[in-house]
This record gives structure tokens, C-alpha cells and sequence, in this order.
């Protein structure tokens, strides 16, 4: 589900995104037409009130709430020789996690793979960090990430973990497709089982007085050197 | 002024930071001395609300407030040879700023340069989104932006402005030291004098279906190619 004006216009907006109900305030309602003329599904009217009763209090819904199909990914069990996958290990701040969204699309990657355990609900935080890119990358949520990296791995797919305590630079990995890049949460990193399943584990170098980045940060750089490895190993 | 726990220890802590006041409650003032034994400087007791009335009502300060003076930077009127600095054109949402200040300290930025009017305020937010980044980093502010453009340039600072309309690809632009990052806010770009101001405007090229980044994380990919090039170049 969805909520608040941006991600539910972009939803609606989007060919590959499958709307089921739309529920809308009057004055929801008023500004989707006036945004879209015919509204490609018809909304459901109710007070605000009904809508806050969905949601966190904190929640900003804008009169205006979208239940829809996830977008569709890649199976997991045929995964195609040119994916470009990231693979989220319990980063479950919204900010961050809508910024890493919006990397991602940047940067022409196919699916994100998260556990359903630690899955960020897209909530109003993270669609407007994700600024569009959810409409663009499926999330793809996993019961066992230890074990979808396996699978992963069994078709082929080369598996590189970003962790502060990687024997490699990332700058230097030899990198080809299908290929997903593993990232950890800020200050834990990868846990041990998703390290182990990891073909190779990689740092970024810094050279400055504070070793660690953001975690979006350091997914846009490695996304950033990702690309350009795989496009140079042509593809 | 900070405040807060964190950024007010790693302030004490930091033997670059001149603290000039600490102002805190009973309970702030024992945390205090359970972390440090003997303090720095004296605090003054308060009420929190005494606190309360320095700060927004969302300010989190946990009853510790520090009145210090700014770190000290390069001065810009005489630019070290070896300078690496990065300038803000009117960036100013907290977590962002934060999450520059924290790159800028991960790739051995020696000052970040930002108007005074549009300065970020040292507030919560962006000191725990800067994660002791703000003890490594001078901010620097000038009166008029496009100025201390036109001084650094005068002194042979090569100044690089990313921009999502610029001519160049960042990844191949020369670079060498002094050397000035110039990055704007995130759907605003560089101002017309900003950018006027700049010897090179470069953009990030991004394959997928979403053309700009958050700035902090196109903050990070810029560093770390501004990093890798100035080192290169023999710095």
C-alpha cells in the first residue's frame, strides 16, 4: 500500500504498477481529477478520519491512500544473465532506505531483495526520499535472505558484500552480470551468514578522520562503481 | 552552539573545538562526569526548561548545551597549495548537510565553504546525521557565495561544479589541488553566478530511469571520484 499525493499519483501514473483500491477524502478525490481527468480506477470516498485510522498517527496521507500489486521483479529462481540486483541485509531506516531506492533507479538496477522480517513498508518517509524510484525498482521481500543468496549464487549470479572489514577495494573487484551487490545496516554490517554467502566481501577506502558513511552514501558509490565495472565487462 | 549528547561529548572530546560555555542539567551534568571524570570546562546547572527556551520545541538536547567557538579552516584569502574543499550553494536540509559533513570527513575535505544566510545551524539533526563529522570539518560562511568563488579562483583554486546540465562527465574531468567541489541544492542546481563562477560544470551520467540523486549521495560519488583523481593527479 501507499499513501499521501507523490506515490500514489506516480503509482497511478505507472503502467507497471497494478492499483486494486483507491481510497480517497472529497478533497483527495478532487485534486486527483484535477491532476488526472479520468482517474484510471475509481475512488473509494471517506473521511480523513477513516484514512488516519489506517495508518501511524505521524503518517501524512493527504486525503489520499492506494492498495496495488508490488511491481514485478525478476524470479529468483531463473534469474536472467543480465541482473543488476541489490540485496538489503536489515537497513530499515526510511530515509535511508528510500534514498538506496532512488540510487537504484538511478543507476538501472533490476530488483531490491530485502527479508520480509526487516522490509520497509513504503511509507510516506521513504517514497518521498525515494523521490519516483519506487515505481521503477521492485522490492522483492525474501523469508531467508542466507538462503536466497544462496540460490543466487547457485545460477551463477557473483555475490559482493560491502563491509567496512572487506579484504578487497570495491574500486578494483572484477565485476560481471548477473551480479548483486549486498548491503548491511550502518554500524552492524553484514551478518555472518550473509558475509559467508558472499562471493567476495569488499571496503571502500577513505582516507579521511571518519572511516563510515551513511549507508545510502555508500550504497550510491558502489552502485556508482557497480554500473561502470559491469558496463565496462560489457554490459 | 550544539547540543545533545553526542554532539556536545565529541565537542569536549575534540582538542580542536574551543568550548566557551556548557550549560546543563543535574542528570546532563553526572552523565557528563561519568564519561569524562573531570570536565574540560564547568558547567552551569539549569532547569531543562532553562534549556528548552535556547531551543525549537523538537529540539532533542538531552540536557546538555555547549556554547563553542567554530573550528578553525583555511583561511581564504591564502589557500594552502593542498587545499580540498567543498562548497554548498544554499543546501540546506539538516540531514543532508549532515550527510555531506560526514563524506566530507570520510575523503579528507579540509573545509566546507556555505553562505551565512543559508548556513546550517549545528542542530541536532545534523550533528547525529553527521556522526562526529562536525568535530573534523570547519563550515566556513561568507557573506556572498559568488565572491569567495571569484577569491578562490584569483588564488588558482580549480573550482568543479556538479550539475545535472553540465558539459562534462565528472569521471573525466583533470583534476589537482587546490581544488573546490561546488554542489548545489537538489532541484534548484548551481545559481546562475555559482555556476558562471565555476571553471568546469560536470554532471554524474546515470543509466536508469531516474536522473538525479539526493545530494548527499551524489555528494559521495563526487568525493570519492574528486578523492581518487586528486590523489592520482600526485596529492
Amino acid at each position: 500500500m501507499l499513501y499521501g499525493w507523490h506515490p500514489v499519483i506516480e503509482a497511478l501514473r505507472n503502467p507497471r504498477r497494478r492499483a486494486r483500491r483507491l481510497i480517497a477524502t472529497e478533497n483527495g478525490a478532487r485534486r486527483l481529477r484535477e491532476e488526472f481527468g479520468k482517474l484510471p480506477l475509481e475512488p473509494e470516498i471517506v473521511q480523513p478520519r477513516a484514512i488516519d485510522n489506517l495508518l501511524t498517527p505521524d503518517a501524512v496521507h493527504q486525503g489520499l491512500y492506494l492498495v496495488c500489486d508490488p511491481l514485478e521483479g525478476p524470479d529468483l529462481d531463473a534469474v536472467p544473465e543480465s541482473a543488476f540486483l541489490v540485496v538489503l541485509d536489515q537497513v530499515t531506516d526510511p530515509h535511508n532506505v528510500g534514498a538506496v531506492v532512488r540510487s537504484c533507479a538511478a543507476f538501472g538496477v533490476d530488483a531490491i531483495i530485502t527479508t520480509e522480517r526487516h522490509s520497509p513498508v513504503a511509507t510516506g518517509v521513504l517514497a518521498k526520499a525515494a523521490s519516483g524510484g519506487l515505481e521503477h525498482v521492485p522490492i522483492i521481500s525474501v523469508r531467508n535472505l542466507g538462503d536466497a543468496l544462496e540460490k543466487l549464487g547457485e545460477q551463477g549470479v557473483l555475490r559482493v558484500g560491502l563491509d567496512s572489514e572487506g579484504v578487497s577495494d570495491l574500486a578494483v573487484v572484477p565485476m560481471r552480470r548477473p551480479f548483486a551487490l549486498v548491503l548491511g545496516a550502518e554500524g552492524k554490517g553484514l551478518r555472518q551468514r550473509t558475509r559467508e554467502t558472499c562471493d567476495v566481501v569488499a571496503r571502500l577506502d577513505m582516507p579521511g578522520a571518519i572511516k563510515s558513511l551513511n549507508v545510502s552514501n555508500a550504497a550510491a558509490i558502489s552502485l556508482y562503481l557497480a554500473h561502470g565495472a559491469l558496463t565496462r565487462a560489457g554490459g
